[in-house]
């Protein structure tokens, strides 16, 4: 609901096509189509099935947008800090601070449970293709779209009449070549059990975000419970501590979010021109907003720090995509990319010129992307207010008839995330919606009459001050009698932020119709062609976009040549301490510091590994051959920040934390003896 | 000093490439050069000699970066209030906001001075082509820079032995095509006569800047003062507060700072694919910084308003070219422009291939393109220091051995901006500077040589802390001291931005060098060759790119059609109040609402007309044929944000405050009788 969380559904709806030959260790791999035999010939060994089977049996999708892995018999989760952040953020309170402290819980009566986040595992993987494909048929435009959302939805359902303890979904592939029935055991209870602070799982903040030589100890544990009691999960992957070697085959597994690899020429064009300057300018802006309304208040600060990691995150991506887009080479290489396989499927009847269909796609999403950028205002509590209304109108209608995100198979995490306790900071809520309504006024105009219908007569400020501090909904019972309440409560409520999501509510229904209608319609179609174009022209060596489903790539341990350097495959405590300056955020934790005569100098800290993964990958677990945890993936080098588009494995690395920095803190900084014991439990 | 003026003389650095053969009614006109013939074949008349003396000897420029007129015979000089912002703001005081409650001097002796502020009049044009030529003889890179440095500085001096009451400036037109030596009147004491507040000179804000229709009373007064009494200025043009005649033609004179039309393609490719993205996002950060640093606080809305309009509005211009280039018509439009060229002088040897030099040039500034934007950090104290440093360095060489900016004959408006009485905000400076020395961290890289020069181990936060806190440099007395104490006082400093000055200055010398032999010096060669090629082409119809110097512009009064709709030329007072919601920057001001019973509500507020214009003509006279005043240019509209690559007079138009509209507010809504008696004596 938040404005990441928009833009990240944005781009996940423009992604998702088929991707040319991959080369050597380049591919997000599906579970069920691994190229097991490509690996062998280039590596001498590949994992066989029941290794496949116990690595995705281990793997653990976050549903606040990260992966992990099980890593003891008890539920305890591995993942990144950074993924814990907003759960840290969540649970500290005026003066306690646990992304200033971290988080050791001794004993697991302390540990705690971390709102709207859920646990999944993929259980199974069947396909659906033949069903969603019929049931879409000849249909076009909006009512295609329509059929295959019902498709889905009545599939999803029937699949999974279990909801507490099972989720469903279909996912689409190759932008809907295939539909693959994914069904996940959930846990909709997960506890933080241990983190560090942000001075040193963020060490070297964001100017070191996407670089490597790093030194962030990015680690942490969550457990899974299910009625009060951990869960078991015989299938853990094993804990070692040992040091990674360089040249040492690895494998990431987990949920890469978004790639944009095969997208044609007119859909990078309206990235490149359109919409990544809009979102470079208007984020640029609200990380400035946001800097100086922290500025050294210690309370804003513990209120609005993970939401300014997440925002200067995005916004680094951006300015690298930007950056990619704008290299002439890089932009050759696109288009050369989309030449050759127009050459090998020309005078193919079957296929067409899907190409042109995009095209005119592309005119009509220009057409109407200022208005749909700007449709609403950001922020949680207006995020809440417009779920609610909607949800309302939807849960009155057929399952099969409701808008995606809604079905019956949605609602259960849905209305998780809707009334779970979560802190509600009144300024950062205030400014979120004042920074979007200006962003929206500025980019229609004043006279535009969608402004007008969001700001009436008010300026920005004005009318998000007056919604914020007129509104009930951070109460999560106020939410939940609404939620229970329905069409008739929502239509009754007087709350300000209800009624203005009432107000301009179906504005954005008509923008989403006039979507499906002009662009994603015809979109899908094209895709499933350019799909069976690329299965025609390069056979099964094309893999998937990233969806934020499970995925598993591999390669090697090791660094690269950066003008004419070698850069190591691994950093170490000793170069922690060199970096660090005193000054954030080069100022080392103070239990760092303080535990540095205890410490194995010449460990491990962070590793780099030639796989390809991006966004939704943090926190992967980074696998040797024999099934032993080494790392927990929680970055990529700048050379990474191109993988939206194209994997280079000369220069784009991994990063991930080692194990091995994770065992010394366990023992020497934030002692945790009780987690040290389970994770060698035999 | 502050980031603006130094983004501007980067542009400025840029820009200044001759153009292909100009339409009807475009160009950008020096007054050697007008098109009188062309201008009678089109109007059936044309300005003869003696109205063109006039009119350029009314014409003022105010070095502060605006274009203004004499409008009565004792110094009086029409402008915009926004022109005369930056003075109100300095001469506020806590509790007297004068940019929130205008200003009006009821009698000459409440007229109060502007800090750092120059009045210039045109009184010869000569040419000096060959002298700078010869000396530049066949000299290439750094060397060529700095003879045809020496040579202009030799020059200015020659020409202006009185610098107490002139001022020389060798122009360079068309990229070095032609170098002109421009003789200034020129007045060093400027005061404020009246000004409207902001909420009614800027109504709209924003969200209308760049817009038309608009209701902006977007006009000021300021008088030119020698020896303590007002200048004699019976060159005058003629006030009249007649309305707007659509169709009549008018004349815009003043001085457009910097067009780029005249680039070549890999210019052009540089300004898209790298230096416009990194204006685009840094610039809006600290937009967004600004304002929330800003917030509710008058005495911060008092200190630092001016400055974030003046970045809102680069901004917008920014975004606005960004959009231009990256529109495909348009680019597709420049290559067009330039193959034709490339046609028209193919095989002419005296002409060769300039293009592939530019295409050199360009490569070696993409290289060094971070290093040297982010050489220093911004901020007015800052600026001081370094001025200081540069300056008593350069000022104990033979004139012709110094950089340019400290030659003799630029020393006194130098030294008047240096010691001029300028109030300081400590927050704005301590935020500028951290946000320029953040960005220098992100974009070069905490790693970067220069980023350690910049920032030693201390955070940008931490080291604008203490220099802004422990600088005395606010002080005019202290910066005299060391002014006349050159480089025995500077070397002898301990004030801390001195010696941050001292420690970073030789880092930018050694940028400038490689820039000067790399990319200045082959492009200034190159773009001599373009200019005789344009001219080999096209004629004595190709007109310089703009530089702020004067240039004289027509066209006609009028609107254009919109989506099929025709827009007026001109808006009113009663649009005015239609417009109003109460809502910043939609609340007008109260003496407006307080005057509207007695206010012909009919009578013109703006005015549109097609005229080529761009930034730096910002008070700009508009003179209708029988040199009449009718208005003071402002701004232009949203198509006019292209007219920094070309002037399409179907769509573009620029703005200007009417007289009418001024002389309704002097005799109505602030009343200023005397001032009006002054504007209609004979």
């Amino acid at each position: 609901m938040s404005s990441l969380v928009r833009n990240a559904s944005l781009l996940l709806a423009a992604a998702a096509l088929p991707l040319g030959a991959a080369r050597a260790d380049e591919g997000m791999w599906t579970f069920d189509a691994f190229p097991a035999a490509k690996m062998k010939s280039e590596y001498g060994w590949a994992p066989d099935q029941a290794w496949l089977d116990r690595a995705r049996m281990a793997a653990v999708r976050l549903t606040g947008g990260c992966s992990a892995s099980f890593v003891s018999a008890s539920g305890l989760i591995l993942t990144n800090q950074h993924c814990v952040a907003e759960c840290l953020s969540d649970l500290s309170t005026p003066g306690n601070d646990l992304l200033a402290k971290g988080f050791v819980a001794a004993v697991r009566a302390e540990e705690k449970q971390c709102p709207g986040q859920q646990a999944e595992i993929v259980t199974s993987i069947k396909d659906a293709s033949a069903q969603v494909k019929s049931a879409i048929g000849t249909a076009s435009g909006e009512a295609a779209v329509k059929a295959r959302t019902a498709a889905i939805a009545t599939i999803e359902k029937a699949a999974c009449p279990d909801t507490a303890t099972t989720r469903c979904q279909v996912v689409t592939l190759y932008g809907g070549g295939q539909y693959k029935l994914y069904t996940y055991r959930k846990y909709s209870d997960v506890r933080i059990v241990w983190a560090p602070e942000d001075a040193a799982s963020k060490f070297g903040g964001d100017p070191d975000n996407y670089n490597f030589p790093r030194y962030a100890l990015d680690g942490s544990f969550l457990r899974a419970y299910e009625n009060g009691r951990p869960v078991a999960t015989p299938q853990h992957l094993k804990w070692t501590g040992r040091e990674p070697v360089e040249g040492e085959p690895v494998f990431v597994v987990g949920n890469p979010g978004s790639t944009q690899r095969m997208l044609t020429m007119s859909q990078f064009a309206y990235q490149r021109e359109v919409n990544l300057p809009v979102t470079q300018a208007t984020q640029s802006e609200l990380r400035g907003r946001l800097i100086e309304a922290i500025g050294d208040d210690p309370e804003r600060k513990r209120e609005g720090t993970d939401t300014l990691y997440g925002i200067e995150n995005n916004l680094k991506r951006t300015i690298g995509r930007v950056r990619a887009l704008n290299d002439p080479a890089f932009y050759a290489g696109l288009a050369a990319r989309e030449a050759d396989l127009k050459a090998k499927v020309a005078g193919n009847p079957a296929i067409g010129n899907p190409w042109a269909e995009v095209d005119k796609a592309m005119t009509a999403l220009r057409a109407i992307d200022a208005e749909r950028r700007f449709s609403q205002p950001d922020g949680e509590l207006v995020g809440y207010a417009l779920t609610l209304v909607r949800a309302a109108q939807e849960r009155a209608k057929p399952d099969a008839d409701r808008l995606p995100g809604y079905s019956d198979s949605a609602l259960p995490l849905l209305q998780k995330q809707m009334l779970d306790l979560k802190p509600i900071s009144g300024w950062l809520e205030e400014l979120t919606m004042r920074w979007s309504l200006s962003k929206a006024r500025e980019y229609l105009g004043a006279d535009h009459s969608q402004t007008k219908l969001l700001l009436g007569r008010e300026s920005p400020e004005d009318l998000a001050k007056r919604l914020v501090s007129g509104t009930k909904l951070a109460d999560p019972a106020i939410r939940k009698a609404l939620w229970d309440g329905g069409q008739a409560a929502v239509a009754a409520s007087t709350d300000p932020m209800i009624v203005y999501a009432r107000a301009i509510e179906a504005n954005d229904r008509r923008l989403q119709k006039i979507y499906d209608e002009q662009v994603e319609g015809p979109l899908s179609a094209a895709r499933s062609k350019l799909a069976d174009a690329r299965f025609a022209a390069y056979g099964d060596s094309v893999y998937p976009d990233a969806t934020f489903s499970l995925r598993i790539t591999y390669g090697k341990v090791g660094g690269w040549m950066e003008n004419g350097t070698k850069v190591a495959h691994r950093t170490t405590w000793s170069g922690a301490f060199d970096r660090a300056t005193g000054a954030e955020p080069f100022a080392l934790a103070s239990a760092i510091l303080a535990s540095k005569s205890k410490l194995n100098l010449n460990g491990a800290m962070d590793m780099a590994y030639a796989t390809d993964t991006i966004g939704g990958n943090s926190g992967s677990p980074v696998i040797d051959r024999n099934l032993n945890v080494i790392g927990a993936n929680f970055d990529r080098n700048i050379h990474g920040l191109r993988n939206d588009y194209a994997y280079d494995m000369t220069m784009a690395r991994s990063i991930g934390v080692t194990t091995a920095a994770l065992e010394q803190a366990l023992r020497t900084v934030y002692p945790a003896p009780a987690l040290l014991r389970e994770l060698y439990a035999k």
